[in-house]
């Protein structure tokens, strides 16, 4: 990973073999980023799908192997018990052109992985919500 | 709904129940929001995508109903006739994590909705087109 | 292709007939700028789609025709030998509403196509990658 910072936006490479969550939480947590958003672009191998039923309140899941192309690509940083927390959803082309699209768990770069990410100087944290189980933005009402 | 403002950007939770398009044109609304853009993630019941076809300049609208992922979406926000007006397109993946993508009219929330609105303190208006019929972005040439 | 600028973001909108990465080219090209990224939607009729195989290191290509929906657009722009260089990525729906994703190479407007574009007064560059064969910005380590 490498990455350029204007203002408060970062220009973030990953490289093959880079987890792109697991990289940016790990920019986010060294950077103490504790609300952004960003957008991606590039290409990955192996990347997990979630897909969330508000019935049972709970995911399943699509582990996807080969070339992937990422379509689309957006996602926010919180932060839970101090940490960031990365929340991402993803729509993904395979070599037909098809797409797959949902929650992103985590994809690991092929390529390349082009992303920008708006950093904010202040925190959003996340709370547990009774109704759907989930951990939601935690703001005044 | 619950929004957070940090700077020129909104930090939107839209909670299950709730329609993201006529929830964010009444925050739009009411903030005078008269340009800006927005994207988001979460996860939605029942929605309707639209396909216009240039040659009979009409939509073909497809209701969807069921839980579905909010693998991307994109809008911007304009001033019609004295109130803000919504355009927004998204990919909507189901829970075989296949897509649909279009113009999204509308959309309620299942589990969660998670925003993030740029706003601009100038206004952008619409103009009926005669060439597609549409509305486009009243811009100076 | 007509455009008004809101202090660093670019709101874009073209015309049926436009070719939207030749046209983004040249605006930025015009307006000198060697950073930035933009997202889009609106309608087209003929896009070239592209796939990268990491292990091949060649793109294969989807050439499409008929009325698509921009479902999601998202790119970047960097300046290579001098010249902007605009990486694109996006998916489109058809009237089936059905999608087809990857790396975008060109989309011809049919109906409208609505951008907005932030710009940054700092070039980034790109460099040829051996390993993938790719340009990949020029960021120091």
């Amino acid at each position: 990973m490498k990455h350029f910072v204007l203002g408060s936006t970062y220009i973030v490479h990953l490289e093959p073999g880079e987890k792109i969550i697991e990289t940016l939480k790990a920019l986010c947590e060294r950077d103490k980023i504790g609300f952004g958003y960003f957008h991606g672009l590039g290409a990955v191998r192996e990347a997990e799908l979630g897909h969330f039923d508000p019935i049972t309140k709970t995911y399943s899941w699509l582990p996807l192997s080969g070339p992937y192309e990422i379509a689309a690509l957006y996602g926010n940083i919180t932060v839970v018990e101090g940490k960031p927390f990365i929340h991402a959803h993803a729509v993904l082309g395979d070599r037909t052109f098809e797409t797959k699209g949902g929650h992103l768990r985590e994809a690991v770069v092929s390529a390349v992985c082009e992303i920008t990410l708006t950093r904010f100087h202040e925190d959003v944290g996340r709370k547990k919500d009774d109704g759907t189980g989930l951990f939601v933005f935690d703001l005044k009402p």
